[in-house]
């Protein structure tokens, strides 16, 4: 089975635990199980990585570069200033989508803009848990 | 099956014949039956429609409001300034899912803001034709 | 009686079904009824337009140059970026006064520019469906 | 009768001696006259009061507090950057409704915006003196 | 003799009867008899489009990829803000000129930025009438 | 024992009375006791002052000069435009320490822009009627 | 004598007590002698007015309307945000002259913006007390 | 006795070796003594932290949420963009208050945002090492 | 025959072997003998001048008042911001009409700005060295 | 006689030629005459330079370093932009005052900007061609 | 020999195997023993450091204070928004020179804009693994 | 030898008297001699070219096109605003390397924008006179 690699990014660990009203009820091993489940059912082997550091979410995508066949990114708040992340994603030469449970484009002014999206393949927004399962769909397509 | 509405707005019936570079080769036509094949299978009863005319549009989501279950809506150029078809997303009670065939992240300056997504649920933005399919799958959800 | 041309822009045909907490319940056809009669205690024959269709309205605006003495006009979303519908007014020599529903200084920030506000002669905004009436007794005065 | 306030902001004193071309020719005098009168007329017992000083206008919104049963407001150039009278207006529960003589949405970039616009019920701008009377009308369906 | 399109966006069909000040005397007549006139001594049959509606323009630019040989628009207000005719002009492969009555480099700050420019070959602005003229006659060198 | 100001500007008058969600239900009389046993407490004679008038705060900032070791001053809303009540604190050689209710770097945009910061010692902002105390306080070490 | 009106704005009072390295080590009283005599020689009959308030320099320059042939004025820091002393300017027949101590275009960003020069016929910044005899030598040129 | 966390950012560890004209002549030790100290005697244990590093500052929030009543947090120069760091105190129940030792208000620019302030109970500035006392102080009340 | 003058400004003279990609391939000397010509076909006697110098330019415009009838004016990138040479141009009484080989409103952000527009007559932009005669042409319509 | 340079900037050559609503009817001559008299009156010997060339005029400021006591300069249009002619100020050790005939705070936007204003001692704007007289007298008082 | 430390920021431990085109063909390997190499020659004990983490660069900062008499910094795409990293720099007192391997100034807007530069003693960008070696002949001159 | 063309901006021939403290003690002969030296070292015959005016500067970059192998670049205040010299160095084949004295990025916000840097092979900026070498240097690598 093909690799892929799963990066949540800083907070999410709480998830379940944290905000509720915006983040959803499930909590982080619940989502990360039906992540696994998904994957292996669309024949991927999918790795899960979870770090609250910007410097070791770049060495997870360094990493991933001959590992992986892809990469399912939700980069939480380093999404809309992290100009290392999106050299990170430039620099490797495997598809990088990029994921966000709630929707970006309908919340606080700053967090519509993000600035890894450039060198990402595309963007699924708004969807709760299930934008995970949509990233890892249309990385079937993509590799 | 439960129906829902897939639309097109401006510029989209020249698919295939327009910018293949960015937009693809398919034409409107396979990239439509495509889609209703794909909602056929998730038991869902596509209706396609496609207009340049943002009036238009505003009707046709208007209409959806009691015979359809969900939208899956493709703005065109509309995404970036109609903040009239964003009141008529506002104005019905059934989801509207955003989608763009291109990644309007990672594209010039004034595409990678939507004056729409506060009044959708989510976007899927970047995969191609396969966007469209991503959506109805994530509508599957919802509904 | 001189006659008088009540434009209703985009979405406004949904009036009671649409975001009740902002709009009110009254349903387009109430308020119809109400701005025919009050109109009428005013010596006023007016006439009711509404479209979703930005070219059209422009058509509406045209047409009353010979026909009517002023024209009452709620550009729905339209008020915030169609300079064409500004062209128009601008275009014809019969007052034109811009009403707004509820107090579009209030709420959202691209809901407080008025890109037509330049080319009428006065506007109001704030008083639900009343915003009607008082546009009508202003135009009284002036004709 | 019921008691409301009329308050006039800084220069409005000057009226009928400042710029005609925008103001009117009408005085000061001549337009309090009118307003008492129109307000006599719907039943209310109507008090003026301008003042050039931001200070004394918030003591003359504080005061109406628990006097009046609604404001009409014409804040002049205060309208423009007054942040403690929009405080002001948001402290008390009586309805404020701001006013204006020309239509600010046509004039210098700055006058048209209104910080005070947020903390009231609506606005009305552009019909000369007869402001003040759709002022007050609006302020008789709300009270 | 090979065909063009001469399209006139919005407000045009008033020309004469609007703002005489800005946009001249001739009516809109008038005018086209001339361009149709100069079109034939160049040896091109032009055809004469008007609409209000921006759905409209977009459809008539899409008809004349096959039938023309290149496009002369008038986009009116369309030109700030209509990306979407942006894109239908992206959209098909003969050359598009845009032309002004006026010179929109000197009028409202607005008027100055055209979002279609980017999509044509170049731009004609300020010679009243006989901007027609000149761009059909840039189309001789390009086709 | 030592002298000290504390200032409250516009519409503190109203504490108790106005928006209690956003400025606590204590009243201005109570929150003026509390002070000044606080003061006490820290050895201060501490008296209080109130104006809605931008003008008189300018005053007894300038007669506070050769009375009073230190001032805590609460500019309300004038905190965010009056650069006059800034060269006040400017033009005085004794500590003034800001003080503000409610975060104010949380609330609406423009609240979160102290024109008056940059003249004072430093600000406490979000401990409701405490942060009048914590301002004591920090005086306390200062004089 | 014909009259004319000098107005100091806020802070003035305290000029030669307040950050010299700025405003120089002249008093006041000093300033305003020399303002006097000078006026003198030039045949004018000077009345010199202070204020901290926003609404009485309003009223000063109101009264002056009739008593004065022009106006020298040093509005301090409300040079940068008051509107409605630009209005009160507008409002009068007489010539104002702008004028400042230290040059406002040299310091900080918020100093070098004047709202109330375009209703002044113009402005001398920079030359210290100074300041006060050009206006007073550029108003015997005008009246 | 109850359990706070005092979490000092980026560059505070060199403190009494860094810039003492800006922050101080005390040492990173002296200071945390103190507040060791100060909090004692408010019936305190705190824990004192630092790091240079984002994530750690992320991990070290999210583990206080269980063991802790509140947190006192010097972001350093993160407290200018790090919205992560905003997210992780959304995430948590307990107040957290935001100090700086120096006015934040008063320096560059860029110092006087700060992107965690909304997620903070409250901001305490300017008062050197004072600022962390005055804050155990706030929380006292607070918890 | 009536004089015209053609300047062209800084670089212009390496037509041909600058950028061809952008410039075209013509040289100088080939473009001026084309616009001779063409000039003198209609009528016209010009005088070609060249200069790096933006004072020059200035000079040449300044002379050009009384010994032509209309400047036909390729400012190359003085375009952008010589305010100067816009004075020049509402100096002089004689028509003058802008050119620019490549459609400066299709590259870079800052070329799109042409701020000696307002005051000229009209605009020819994007049709390489025919936009020099276009120029010409509409020059003998307005003399 | 102690020496001072009046420098004249672009167009201004033109004077009494050029827009005389705007800058007056005087010819370039007679106000050059009327400032060597002035000049000599307060005992200087003036000279008068004028170039449209950006670089001439920091030429003849570097010239005056040592030959003059001051410099009166009215930079025309250059005041907008040229930071060359604000280094060649700063290079210098003798006054500079700024002059302007009409209000440049009063016109265009882009005109209420002076880049050299930082470099200059002061700024006289909008008192005609007694601009450069008043500018003298204040020298007077500096050298 | 003298040591100095050289800094490689995130993402450069990847040079050689990413973007190419931008950023060269010559492996993180080599490019240090060359820099190791140049150091030497130049009698410099060059220390190479790599981190794709902020906090652990500042760490590296800090410890440089006692062991280096200079900084060679590369800060990849920290450099531009890590105020964390510049104040690191302003912390210490040696020297600490900014380098880049591409020309910042040449590309993306957001890459134009260095946040560390004003703490920096100059900065050396676009020469590509050149870049360092310039850099540490710089630092050769300045300890 | 190959020659090298060095060029100096405005205002640098009056190094050494201009500003000390900004951009050193050194004139601009000694500077200038250093130069030639340091670039014979390197095999250079350099010529040193001066000029206030930006036409000049354009005209020396133009003909090094065929004499040169490269050029140096300080382009003093230009450097922020000439989009002139900027088209100059597109327009010649030879390799153009930025230098300034002083760090412009660390000095006012407008003199951190460099428009002439995307011609540019590289910047250097911020080592005083050694910055010309260093320049050089780097030219010689790539040459």
């Amino acid at each position: 089975m093909k690799k892929i690699l799963v990066i949540h990014g800083p907070n999410l660990n709480l998830l379940g635990k944290r905000e509720p009203g915006v983040y959803g009820n499930d909590t982080f091993e619940t989502i990360n199980c039906e992540i696994l489940e998904y994957a292996k059912e669309l024949d991927f082997d999918a790795e899960i990585y979870q770090s609250n550091c910007e410097g070791e979410i770049i060495d997870a995508i360094h990493n991933a570069r001959e590992s992986s066949v892809g990469i399912v990114l939700n980069a939480g708040a380093y999404t809309h200033y992290s100009y290392a992340i999106r050299d990170a994603i430039s620099a490797i030469n495997i598809p990088v989508i990029e994921v966000h449970l709630s929707n970006i484009h309908a919340r606080d002014e700053f967090r519509s803009n993000s600035v890894i999206a450039p060198a990402c393949v595309g963007q699924i927004s708004g969807f709760g848990k299930n934008s995970y399962n949509l990233a890892i769909q249309a990385l079937k397509r993509l590799v």
